[in-house]
Parts: C-alpha cells; sequence; structure tokens
C-alpha cells in the first residue's frame, strides 16, 4: 500500500512520522490533511533513501530550484554545480529540466547526486528528442510524451510536470483576449502547436489514466502543470488560465481517486493586488491541493533582478496560502542562470516563504528571527550572523567597511543604539 | 506666500502645475491633495533650480536613498559616489545622513551635488558635536538640538526627521512590552537617553513651534521621525510605537495648522501579515499625510539581503498606502553601504514601488510592463533590455550564457515560445 493510501486509512507511516516531527505539526493533523489532498509528501519509491519532504496547508513553504541544461549550455558537471549551489544555498526541492546534451543521462546523474526530491518536465525530453530525430518537435507521438512522463517516474522523479490541463477547449479559451504574451509555458506552447498541427486533443490529458497508473504504482506526485500561465501581467487571470484552471481541479480530483498525489502549478505574472484572489481560486477550485507557483513576478520590467520581483510575489502568494515557491533567478528571461544566479535565486525564495511561514504559524517560525534579533541587541556579531540565512554573505558585508571598533558596525559606530544603551545601563553615561 | 498656503487657497501653482503634468494627474486634484495634507511637494525655498517632487496619495511611489559618512568612513568623495549611484539608479530623493567627519560641509557639499530632494536628520550632527566638545551625546542643550534643525533646513535640506513624537510618555509605554531591541532609531535613542538623564521633556517636543517657524520661512517639509519604531519583527505594533504614532498625528495637524508641509516617518521591522494594518493605522491617525516607510522588513534572519526583505515589506505598504519607500542596502545592520549596495538598494526599493504603482493606478503604470512584455514577445532583445529598470544589468546578465542564436537566449534555444510561434505563424511548422 502506498503512502498515501495508507494516510487515506488514517495510518501514521514512518514518513509521514519523520515529516511531522520535522515540521513540529502533530501526526495525526498531518495524515488529515494528505488524506484531503491538501498535504502531500514527495518521495518515489524507487529512491529509498531520499529522506521524506512534505508540502501543503499546514507545512513549511517549500522552495524549489530549476537546473538543467539547454542547447547552448550541455554541460552536466556545471549543472551538478548548480544542484550544489542549489542545496547549500537550501533548496528544498530541484527541478531537472535538461532540454540539451545526453537528457536521460544527466536526469539520472542529478537523482544520483541529491539527497533532495527531484522533479521534472517530461515533455521536453519527448519534444527534443523528436526535435533531433524527426526535424521537428510537431513530430512527437503520443506514446513519446506518455512514455517520457512513465519514464521519468520510472527513474525516481519525485514529482513529474503534467500539462494535462492544456485542453483544446482551453486553448480556445485563450482567444480574443488579446494577450501580449500568448502561450509562455514551454509545455503548454508545445501541446498547443502540436493540437493545431495535428487536429488533435492533447495526449496527456486523453491518456492521462496511463499516467495515474504509473504515478501509483512509483508513487511519485503529480505537479499539474500551468500551461496557460500569464506571460505578462497584463494577460494574468484572462479566461484562458482559468478555464486551464477548472480542468486542472478536475484532474486532480481524478489524482486523488487513482490513489496518486497531486499538487497544483500556478503563475507566473501577476500584478501584485491580484495575488490574493489568484491564490484564493486555485484553493477553492483544487480542494486546497498544494499550489505551487513560479513566482509570480509583480512586474515585467525588473530583467536581470527578477529573484526580487519573484520573492515579493512569492512572499505575498504564500502569505495567502501558495505552499510552495519556485524560484526565479535574475537570469530569468534572459540566459541559462550561473551558480551564483542559482544561490541569489534559492536565497530570495527562501526569504519569501520565511516571512509567509511567519504569517501563517508565527510561533514556530518566529523564533529564527527572535534569536538574530536578541544576538543583535547583544551585538554579538558572529553569534547573529552564524543565525542569518546565509551567514557566508553576512561576514563578507560586514567586511565592505571594517569599523575600527569591533564592537558595533560601520555605519553608526559609536551612534549605535545597542551600545549607547549598554554604556548607559554599565553607569558609563554614555 | 509659501506653495502650501498657496494651494490650501486653491491656487494652481507653476510648482503644482509642473507636478500635476509629470506625474498625469488633473492639477486641480492635486491641489486638493495637497491642500488636505495627503500630498506634499518637496522643495526648500534655498534651491530655487530644484526641479519640485509631489510625495503622496494620488501620485507615484517615491524612493529615496540614504547616504551619508560615518566615524568609521568620512569621506566626503565617497559618498558623492553614492550620490551618483543613487541618482543614476533612480532614487527620487536622498537622504544625507552624515556622522563623521566634518558634517555641515558634507551636508553643504551634498546638496550643491544634486538636483534630487535631499533630507537630513538634524539631531545626529547636535549629538555628534556634543561628544566631540563635551565628551558625550548627552551634554547637548535643547539650543544645540533646535538650532541644528534650523540650520539644516537654511542651508536648504528640503525635509527634515524631527523626532518630536518621542516623548517622555510615549517611551513610558515601552514599558513592560519586552521589546527585544528596545529603541533601534538612533534619533530615538538619543532624545530618550537624553530625556532620562536631564529628566527633562524632549526638545523637538517642547519647541516644536520654533521649529514650524523655521520650516514655514523656508518651505522645509517636515518628516515626523518614528523614535519608537519596531527593530524586530516581535517589536512591531506594540504600545510604545502606536503611542508615539498617536502623538505623530497630533503633531501632523500642528505642522498644518502653522502651515507646514508633513509626512509621517514609518516602520522598519512588521511581519508581513501586519504590514496592511500599520499603513491604515498610520493613515487613519495622521489623517492621510504621506507615509514614510523604512523598508519594513519581513523578516530579521537575512542580513546581507535586507535590500529583498525591504522590497517585500515596501511594496506590500506601498500597496496599501504608503507613499514614499526608504530603499534598505543589503549593508543594513552589518556595514555602511558601499556604491554597489547603494545602486542594489535603489533598484530593489524601486521594484517594489512600481509593484505598488500598478495596483493602485493600473492604467498609467502597467504601460512600462507592457511595453516589455511585447518587445519580449517580438524577441527585440535591444529593445526589451532597454526598456528595463537596469539595462546595463539585463544586458549583463544576458551576457553570463551567450546563445548561438542571437534571436532566442540560452535558457530555452529552439524551445523558446516565442520563435516556436513565430515559426508556425510563418508556415515554418516548428
Amino acid at each position: 500500500m502506498t503512502e498515501y493510501m495508507s494516510a487515506r486509512e488514517g495510518r501514521i507511516t514512518p514518513a509521514i512520522q519523520a515529516v511531522a516531527l520535522e515540521e513540529e505539526v502533530e501526526p495525526e493533523a498531518l495524515v488529515e490533511s494528505i488524506a484531503k489532498g491538501e498535504s502531500v509528501i514527495l518521495g518515489n519509491k524507487m529512491r529509498e533513501q531520499l529522506p521524506p519532504l512534505g508540502v501543503g496547508r499546514i507545512l513549511r513553504v517549500k522552495v524549489n530550484a530549476n537546473i538543467g541544461t539547454s542547447g547552448d549550455r550541455a554541460d552536466v558537471e556545471f549543472e551538478l554545480e548548480k544542484l550544489q549551489a542549489a542545496e547549500d544555498a537550501g533548496a528544498d526541492t530541484v527541478m531537472d529540466l535538461s532540454t540539451g546534451g545526453d537528457v536521460p543521462a544527466i536526469r539520472k546523474r542529478i537523482i544520483a547526486s541529491t539527497s533532495l526530491p527531484v522533479g521534472s518536465v517530461p515533455i521536453y525530453e519527448a519534444a527534443v528528442a523528436s526535435a533531433r530525430e524527426r526535424g521537428s518537435v510537431l513530430e512527437m507521438t503520443p506514446d513519446d510524451m506518455i512514455g517520457a512522463v512513465q519514464r521519468h517516474i520510472e527513474d525516481g522523479v519525485d514529482f513529474v510536470t503534467v500539462h494535462a490541463g492544456v485542453t483544446r477547449r482551453a486553448v480556445d479559451a485563450l482567444e480574443g483576449n488579446g494577450r501580449i504574451c500568448d502561450i509562455v509555458s514551454r509545455g503548454g506552447t508545445i501541446l498547443a502547436e502540436w493540437m493545431a498541427y495535428h487536429d488533435e486533443e492533447n495526449p496527456l490529458h486523453e491518456r492521462f489514466d496511463e499516467i495515474l497508473e504509473t504515478a501509483y504504482e512509483y508513487e511519485a506526485t503529480i505537479s499539474l502543470g500551468d500551461g496557460l500561465r500569464p506571460g505578462a501581467l497584463s494577460d494574468a487571470g484572462d479566461p484562458g488560465q482559468i478555464e486551464e484552471l477548472i480542468m486542472l481541479g478536475r484532474l486532480a480530483e481524478r489524482c486523488h481517486e487513482a490513489g496518486v498525489q497531486v499538487i497544483i502549478e500556478g503563475p507566473g505574472h501577476v500584478p501584485i493586488d491580484e495575488i490574493q484572489a489568484q491564490v484564493q481560486l486555485e484553493k477553492t477550485i483544487c480542494h486546497n491541493a498544494p499550489f505551487y507557483v513560479l513566482g509570480p513576478l509583480v512586474t515585467d520590467i525588473a530583467a536581470g533582478y527578477d529573484h526580487i520581483t519573484a520573492a515579493i510575489g512569492g512572499a505575498l502568494a504564500a502569505m495567502h496560502g501558495a505552499d510552495f515557491l519556485c524560484y526565479v533567478t535574475p537570469s530569468e528571461h534572459l540566459s541559462l542562470p550561473t551558480v551564483q544566479e542559482v544561490r541569489d535565486g534559492v536565497i530570495a525564495s527562501r526569504i519569501a516563504a520565511h516571512a509567509a511561514d511567519i504569517a501563517r504559524r508565527r510561533d514556530r517560525f518566529i523564533e529564527a528571527d527572535n534569536r538574530v534579533a536578541e544576538l543583535r541587541a547583544a551585538r554579538d556579531w558572529e553569534g547573529m550572523i552564524r543565525e542569518c540565512l546565509d551567514p557566508k554573505r553576512a561576514a563578507e558585508v560586514r567586511a565592505l567597511v571594517p569599523s575600527d571598533d569591533d564592537s558595533v558596525c560601520s555605519m553608526c559606530g559609536e551612534l549605535c543604539v545597542f551600545k549607547q544603551r549598554a554604556k548607559r545601563k554599565s553607569g558609563g553615561g554614555g
């Protein structure tokens, strides 16, 4: 029996016990949350050594880092460096989005090299193979697509993105909305183009049951891709996006019926004042299934700084209920990221996740902040820096303009508020 | 007659006309907003060449950059470099917070070197002079404090921070709240220590009328300092902070009665879910006077990245009504910033301000985003980068991993969604 089916019978499995302990929630509450589909535990049965990771409503907000080769740089060692950087920076999961080089071999290397849950988007592999072998991504067969998903799951991928909601009806609903950027998801674009070219329905939708069978067998979680997510602020929340979301809600029900855990992918580019509504809509339509958002980016004009635009949107989305943040790096819209951009992206997303965690469960998560604030007030610089999200970076910044007096910093010097007060309290008189 | 008094009589002055044109608001609406004290126009009458800048409810959210020497690095040329970096990055105003070297001379150099409105915190100068001349900041006289404010205004400072709300009553209200960081504003700390030491009321409060007279004469705007702002998430919204805010509301009324424009300074460190309430409280208590926030930072654990924590809080605060964002640099809590941190701080704050502007006045501000999105969709890389907030940085990032094909980027290559679609539309078939 799978973890998920056990939870539905109210059984506290070792994985649930471990996650509950780690997250400081009652195992009974976690079992109930998983049974309702409001939380999931990631872990393909092929990865026996993987520490189980929970994602969902009553749990810490998680951060994913996308890595992977492209046609322009298909260097597995470079990707393994990025994997290491993502882990060091505190990512909870990684997705391998490779599209260059020997995609299956790279995936296997990444899975073998990490103790984090790994996600993937199998249709990329099918598309790239079709382009190489038959000259066009459009020459993919339905078997190519379904086979890719199944192979990824069999290889041990813990969560697979499946764009089964990109139906002809959803794509039709884009018509007349005057989108600036049309479809920006690669998976969504490939499928929309494929459906138009072949005049057929999306095979991932038509043959969703086959995918569910494999997912059930390997205990892989389905991540329902939002192929029609907005790629510009002005495109957010249009009928195309919402039509697909409605379908994702129905597909989520089918996952649950099939005994398969499911999470829902979300936007994208959203004006800051529409983020709350986007999250609430997903929660309502998808029965509170964990919401996994990419950003959302709150402006389109900040290329080079999209880790910051995503941190703003991600913090707000997670405060309102998003459970899983896909990082965005400073390279978004511009380039494949390097190691530094991976690091910057993970840290920015972790800041957003933590800010939201404080809103969601104050008592548990503000302790870390209180500890740093106490050490700051005590001018215990080493201690304060050690407790920060990125001690290495904090130490580097402190050294930028050193102070002559180690007990303060170069911003305030003798005017340091904590030092002034300490002087008075020790009778020094200022 | 001053600009402000003219506005109160309904007169559209040239400055109001200029700001209304720049901001695309009706001059009549701006006059009314200024007359109500909901917007201000910054500009000391000594700075005749200064382009007028509006701050307030119906206007674009503004960004301030703090610069200034400290005891550890009192190098005016370094500060002028930071001033230039702040201007280049698009700051709307700068504050000179110098506490090292020849503070009055540095202030005059900064004012003479910029066409942006300049703010300052005069009590720093009085405190530093007292420490030098009499061995302690506590030996300042009331005349030192009032004189410093007046000299700054006479030198042409456009907005001066005056911590007139740090009364004995407000400081008493801190008692028993169990703050982790007590008072973290330097001005607030100096005044609280001074009041305890002399057993007297805050001279900036007692002699507020004298300050108002000078401010009226020079058309300087009073920025009511929040000396008791929280310096840790857990300290936010406590009776000490709110007692001071109530006093700031009363002082704002006195500014208006005296014909002096006023803005209100706000926190600081605030949990993300409390930001909206903080802004609404200020707006209610201070009669919608422009709200000028420092951050707010949404976590205490991200030293080295506080430009990002501040961007999250600032975007949310401004969406809910804050009008003016004081940047926070990555150096906050660690060091005097260098030129790069000033730049990073301004850009992060501008992202926050723009995201909020889109929420506040969709039609006007989303145009910039639409332009970038259209150029992105057209794969007009040069055009897209040129329209971004920081074209230089965007171009650098695009070059990190160059693509063999200039018409795409190295992330997606041939899978570029815009290229796939363009191919199909041109009959290429993918």
